[in-house]
């Protein structure tokens, strides 16, 4: 696996770039950083790909879980090539991060795959909340975790049940966004016209009432402090397949990075239901 | 398998049933007929069964393809309840009629599976326009095809390309249903809001755009004839997974018999999105 690259690249040219630079750039190992921000106004996913026994499995989780797992492309058996969102992408090199697990472990992480690629990987994108920032940005939403230097959000195990199928079953991931009060109805109305960056909410309010007993104690991510006036909003998480996948025993798994995502050339706008 | 029961059952008594009383009756042989008009307001299904070596590509396909192929429940591999929308149910025996196929030929047509099924089969629920018929019914489009005593619609194969999964390839399936100019804007709108019975039309108009020489020359069902003043409007329609499947040369695959649905408890008017 190649070594991680020096961080000279001026990742700022990417911002307005068409999401194939993007994706070239991490090719030849020049974007090694966070895709967040990169190709604005593009549909950003999570990457999962998992060995072909357990494929029906998992694609039959995401149909029935399509909150946490928004399915924006997949790929047959050993196929590398996402050609109906990303024609002329190649799985294995185009993302600027991997993390390689085993027998529900971390084992490697790295910037391509090539070298560990088999004919019986299936490669899974799903939607990711990048693509959700985004769009609640343009609607002039606060985004309390982009106000910090690290942009992290708030990430926590709910105890709402994901529908299980076959060997993959747990419980939800979940982000926090602190929302003003006058924003709650709108927020829920425009996430809920985009299915592919996680839908409506799954929970407005209490975070006992999903399982979380402390929001100051962030399960994945950084605590982004509620004010006075605003809401804990709660929405599915694209983590969520990769903690069940983990839970589940699956023996490999190759997923992104964290925030490393794969930079898909579908617009935002463009994915909006009715 | 069982043989044919004479047909002395007074399904009259099931139209306005709970789901579950029509297929109760299924099960218990009584009902050996088409499903249309039964247990009204709810969603009837296609049935298709394939084995487990092919269900990750059906599925792959199913999703690509969620005009022709809405879902509506999957199960794992031997499993035989739709514990989602047919609490209760077994697909061994709840259907009136079934269709079993091999190396892409019919081989029998019977009232009960259970003599035939296996671990590794893998029963797929698939939007029908049944529910499609009745949601239109109630909102006072004239449905020409229910006019007729057969009430059988005008189906034909287009020359719009599925996108291939697999081993599974081939074209679109459409019904045409004749509607009046002046509800083919609405039409188009309330369709749109049920993408579990194949959503908005696929093609409105001219039949040689989509590859249909002469509307008069159905491929199946019955020519549903234009008046003056009526526009032809096509839907995806649940016959084209059916023909995919048998045209892939999937040894061996289970269907509903034509018309002789699964009906799940799943009420149509819910299943609308935004």
């Amino acid at each position: 696996m190649s070594a991680p690259q020096p961080r000279t690249f001026d990742r700022s040219n990417l911002i307005h770039a068409h999401p194939r630079d993007v994706r070239a750039a991490a090719r030849r190992g020049d974007l090694a950083y966070v895709t967040h921000g990169l190709a604005r106004g593009h549909v950003q996913a999570n990457l999962v790909i998992v060995p072909e026994d357990y494929a029906f499995e998992f694609l039959l989780f995401c149909v029935r879980n399509p909150k946490p797992c928004p399915i924006v492309e997949i790929l047959e058996p050993g196929e590398t090539e996402f050609t109906m969102v990303a024609p002329g992408s190649d799985v294995r090199t185009d993302l600027p991060g991997y993390r390689v697990y085993r027998n529900g472990e971390l084992t490697d992480e790295c910037h391509s795959i090539g070298e560990i690629w088999r004919s019986d990987h299936v490669a899974f994108l799903l939607g990711c909340s990048n693509s959700f920032d985004a769009m609640l940005e343009r609607h002039g939403i606060p985004q309390r975790h982009l106000e910090a230097p690290d942009g992290r959000i708030s990430v926590y195990q709910s105890n709402i049940a994901c529908t299980p199928a076959g060997r993959f079953h747990g419980n939800l991931v979940v982000t926090m966004r602190p929302i003003p009060e006058r924003d709650v109805v709108r927020v829920t109305e425009l996430s809920s016209r985009f299915p592919i960056a996680h839908g409506s909410p799954v929970h407005i309010g209490a975070p006992q009432a999903i399982g979380i007993d402390d929001l100051s104690q962030v399960d994945w991510g950084a605590y982004n402090p509620l004010r006075a006036g605003e809401v804990p909003v709660y929405w599915a998480c694209g983590v969520t397949p990769q903690a069940v996948a983990l839970a589940s025993g699956v023996p490999e798994m190759i997923t992104h990075a964290p925030g490393h995502m794969f930079v898909t050339d579908l617009v935002i706008e463009e994915q909006q239901t009715a």
